[in-house]
Parts: C-alpha cells; sequence; structure tokens
C-alpha cells in the first residue's frame, strides 16, 4: 500500500526551495516536455466569483518521466487585504504517477506558484533576451516584480533594475527592496515608456485590464516577458506590440489564445499569421528564437500545469536528498 | 488569520459520515442550489493518460450560503487491481469561502464521492420513482451497485433486490452483501431483460461503452437511474430510451451533454426535443416530476461539484457537532 502522504507547510517548503538556479532548470526542462509532446495538460479549470470579488483556479499535467503529478489549486480573493490577509493563495496536491495515491499535500499559500512564475520569467530571459541586459525594466511593484527581477538577474547580470507602478510610493518601496535583495542600483521610473526606452529586459507582472506598454515605445534590442495576464478579460501589451515584435512566443499556444496577450490580438484583428512557437521549442531548437542582437522579441507567460508538476516533483526530490 | 488546515483521514471520515438520511438531505439541498442558481459551477477539469489506463477529475462548486467550498480531485486508475490497489481514488480540498484560505484536506481516497453519488441516487428515486416499490434492480455488481440500493432502500424500502453483471459470480457476491446490509431477498438475475421487467425502479452502475438496457424493455411503473456514465464515450442505456420515456431528468444538464445518456441520444438523432429538466427543479416544483404511478422516468447523473461542496461543508458541521 502507499505510504501516508506527506503534509508540508509554506515555512517547510521556503526551506526547501528558493529562487536559485536549480529551480529555474528544472522549470526549463518542463517547457522542454511540453515542446516535446510529453505532457498532458487540460484546460485550467477556472471560477469566476464575482459577488466575492475573487476566482478560484486548478491546474494540473502529467509529464511523462516523473514518477508524481501536480493538481495545484489557486485562489485569488481580492478583497483580503482589508482583512490583513493576501490576495493570493492555494495548495499543491501531489499525486502518485503510478497508482493515482496521493502523496503529498503542499500548503504552501501560493508559494511554489511564485516560484515557479519567476523561474518561468528567467528561463525567457535566457533564451530570448539579449546577450547583454545593461538595464532591466519591471512594470508593477507586487511580489512578482521583486521576484522577476531576481529571477532575472540569475541569468542577465544588468547593473540597473527601473521600477514602475501607477503607486509611486509603492514603486519606491519595490526599488528598495530590489536595491537590497540583488544589489544592483534601482530607481523609479515615473513613466512607462521612458522604463522600456531604457531598458533590453521589460518584464510586465500587473493584472491589469487595459495595456500599459504601446507598439510605438518597442525598440532594437528588447526583450519583453509579459507574465501578468492570466484571465480572458486581462492584457498588459498593445495588440500592436506583438506584431510589431521580430518574435512572440508562449509558454503554451492553446493557453495564450484564451488568457494571454494575443487573446486581444486575435480579437482586434491585429493577429493575422501563424499560431506562436512555444518557449520550449524556442529552447530545443525546434522553433527559432532571438538571432539578432537587435531584435524585438516578447514572451507572454500564462503559467501551465506543467511548471506545478515539475516544481512538486523537484520538491520532492530535494526533500528526499535532506 | 486562518486557523491551521484540519487533515482528516478517511477513517475519521467513515467515523463521522455514513450513509444515512441526513447525506441523502444534504444531497438534495444542493440540487435545489443548483436549480435556484445559487450555484457557480465550472466545467469538469479532466484529464485522460490513456497510456496508464487511467483518468484524473477535478470538480468544484461554490454554493451561495456555504462558508467553504470543495475542490475535489478524483482518480481513476484502472489497472491498480493487479496491485492490490483499488482502482478509483482520490482526496477533497475545503476552502473557506470568505477567504479562499485552505480550510481542510479530506483524505478520504473516493470515500465522501461514493456516499455524495449513492446519496444522489436515492434523491432521484425519492422524487421520480413510483411510491410503491416492491423489487428494485442493479446493473453492476461493484461497490456502487450496493451503495446505490442501500442508498435506495432508505427512500423506497423494496422487499427484493435483483442483481446483474457481466461476472455472475460477482453478482452473486453483491446480492449476498445486500441481502446482509439491507436485510431484504436478493437474487442474481441473468437477463438483464429480465431484471428491468420485475423492477419498479432500476439503477445502472456500470462504466459501460455499450448501451445494456434497450428502449423496448423499459415498461409502465419504472424507474430508471443511470449513474455510471461519467465520460463523453460512457452510455448505460439505449439512446431511444431517453425518447420512449416519459421524463428523462439530468443531474446538471451542462455535464450531461457532454457526459451523461443525453450525448449518444443527441448524437444519434434520437432527441429532437428540448434540453432536459433538471433534478433540482422537480425537487423545487419549477420542472414536473412524475405525474403518474404508470409513467416511466429516467434520471442520469453524472455527479456534481455542487454535491462535493455540499458534502464537505456537512462532514465540516459534523465534525463542530462531534
Amino acid at each position: 500500500m502507499p505510504a501516508e502522504p506527506l503534509l508540508l507547510s509554506e515555512d517547510r517548503l521556503r526551506a526547501l526551495v528558493a529562487l536559485h538556479l536549480d529551480v529555474v532548470d528544472v522549470i526549463e526542462q518542463a517547457f522542454v516536455a511540453l515542446a516535446e509532446g510529453r505532457v498532458i495538460m487540460p484546460p485550467i479549470m477556472s471560477m469566476e466569483l464575482p459577488m466575492l470579488n475573487a476566482e478560484v483556479d486548478a491546474k494540473t499535467a502529467f509529464i511523462a518521466g516523473l514518477d508524481v503529478f501536480a493538481l495545484k489549486v489557486s485562489t485569488g480573493f481580492f478583497d483580503n487585504p482589508a482583512r490583513g490577509m493576501p490576495s493570493l493563495g492555494g495548495m499543491v496536491n501531489v499525486l502518485s504517477a503510478l497508482d493515482g495515491s496521493v502523496r503529498a499535500v503542499f500548503l504552501d499559500n501560493g508559494y511554489l506558484t511564485d516560484l515557479r512564475t519567476a523561474a518561468a520569467g528567467a528561463v525567457a530571459a535566457r533564451h530570448l533576451a539579449p546577450e547583454v541586459v545593461t538595464t532591466a525594466g519591471v512594470i508593477g511593484t507586487g511580489l512578482q516584480a521583486r521576484l522577476q527581477m531576481r529571477a532575472a538577474h540569475l541569468v542577465r547580470p544588468f547593473e540597473r533594475v527601473l521600477v514602475w507602478g501607477r503607486d509611486l510610493e509603492k514603486a519606491a518601496s519595490c526599488a528598495a527592496d530590489l536595491a537590497q535583495d540583488i544589489g544592483v542600483e534601482a530607481e523609479v521610473c515615473s513613466d512607462p515608456r521612458l522604463l522600456v526606452k531604457r531598458s533590453q529586459l521589460v518584464v510586465t507582472t500587473t493584472p491589469s485590464f487595459t495595456p500599459l506598454v504601446q507598439a510605438d515605445w518597442l525598440h532594437p534590442e528588447l526583450h519583453i516577458t509579459a507574465m501578468g495576464s492570466d484571465a480572458p478579460d486581462k492584457g498588459e501589451l498593445h495588440p500592436r506590440c506583438l506584431t510589431r515584435a521580430d518574435l512572440y512566443i508562449a509558454d503554451s499556444a492553446a493557453q495564450v489564445r484564451l488568457r494571454g496577450e494575443w487573446r486581444a490580438a486575435l480579437e482586434s484583428g491585429d493577429w493575422t499569421g501563424d499560431d506562436p512557437a512555444e518557449l520550449g521549442q524556442v529552447i530545443g531548437g525546434q522553433a527559432k528564437g532571438r538571432t539578432d542582437p537587435r531584435q524585438i522579441t516578447i514572451a507572454d507567460l500564462t503559467g501551465t500545469g506543467a511548471q506545478d508538476t515539475a516544481m512538486a516533483a523537484h520538491v520532492l526530490e530535494r526533500l528526499a536528498d535532506a
């Protein structure tokens, strides 16, 4: 009979795994598996609770070769801050890929989601950003703004980070944290246009419903990762950014069609080309990545169940090694 | 801050809740809530793993007025019996409907699903079967065959139960268990046609891919509950049964369209009428139920997230009372 399920608290998980290159590599392999057709990943289950200003998502994926798979629940209860609680939460169910038995429950309150999301940003930067990034810019001032910049710095050790947010005080606080955490110069940029202009790598991390980045801001030698949009009505980039770029890459084409920046570009009619290639195809060489430092590239990350399953397997490996 | 999540084992859950009328009433109220539009229930997330002969489903639903909601994971790993393990398993995540925090994890291995599925059969029998049922028949010989008959007997105290299965030895074992558990006469019926003919209430409980009940077997004063089909390629009743019946009722019209008996009847062109009414509408009086003892009625149960949420709330109530 299968062993009793392991129950791991957020504290325990924080002690086991953190935002280092090993996690970036784990997430990179999840994208490779996706591109190689070694992943079975059903559409996201999503429950909107408008009267509670809340939403609940579940993601799952099976990756051939891993002995577990995750089924992750993510919660967003956006009135929580008024109760002194974070908006985002969740937990991860880890099941045996051999017999379906429950192997573990990670009561992570979204910590592993934060990690794997940041790690995906680093994977995108590693494979798409110009080789030399001296200035990185982040749009948004929350936890992912901090994590995305920390993750990006692992693969593109920039000297300077620019922060823009609607609330300049929050932007200042984010910049101060980044200066301390990464040990780089950090400044608040009061104009997102200027932030894009000065950066070679930009990450957008907001739940915006209206475009924050305009197409005519894009310039040679720029990579943008848009990771904020994860629902059918969100979007951070003007749809024309996607066609203006030399390359637009999805984490999952099926998901960005419904939940990514691609959705608006399809709806507006701006996008008339083929389906975008996927990040895993770029990593594996089945699709072209950046071929010239002067190109403009965009990566669209909506977050995949494959990342959750890869993270869950990694946590159990770390635990076995500990 | 929210309290630590409760972790309940299958043993603990078995001690807390069992197949009694209180559970039938709880599930009945879930159907009423569905019919009254007090439920938000996204489509089932389903992951087929054909190379493992396995499938994983997740269901969730929010019911207004309950302070928790469930997100349930069900596993079917159909090679498990060769490993000495049951095919079906799963677990239930119970989350706060106030702030999304994890309130409990039920490591029930599918026990609560078994209960709420059997209870739904009793609800269907209560509202659709002829008032007088002397003989009940069950098609299938597994755990649900036993539970469905036990549940049906709570609301229609029949004197005799007939059992048919492809494997007559298993049918004999099921009949023996039912005789002992319910205290009624129980016989194996070697011909499903005869079983239907002799019964006023029939429950089909198989994962069949081909119809087991033919339309010309249906007779006045008969109710059939088909609860086995829960996937897009399953079906237990010949599509013409649905049109031959005076009344065909769904647990969820959206679900039976994809996963119930209705799917095949739509595909074959046999069904040309309106969408079926739902069980909760019959209970609440918004839709007609049986109006004459001589009618033929069919209930199609695919299993809803609303049932899982109602069960989860009931478990926590029982725990608070204990």
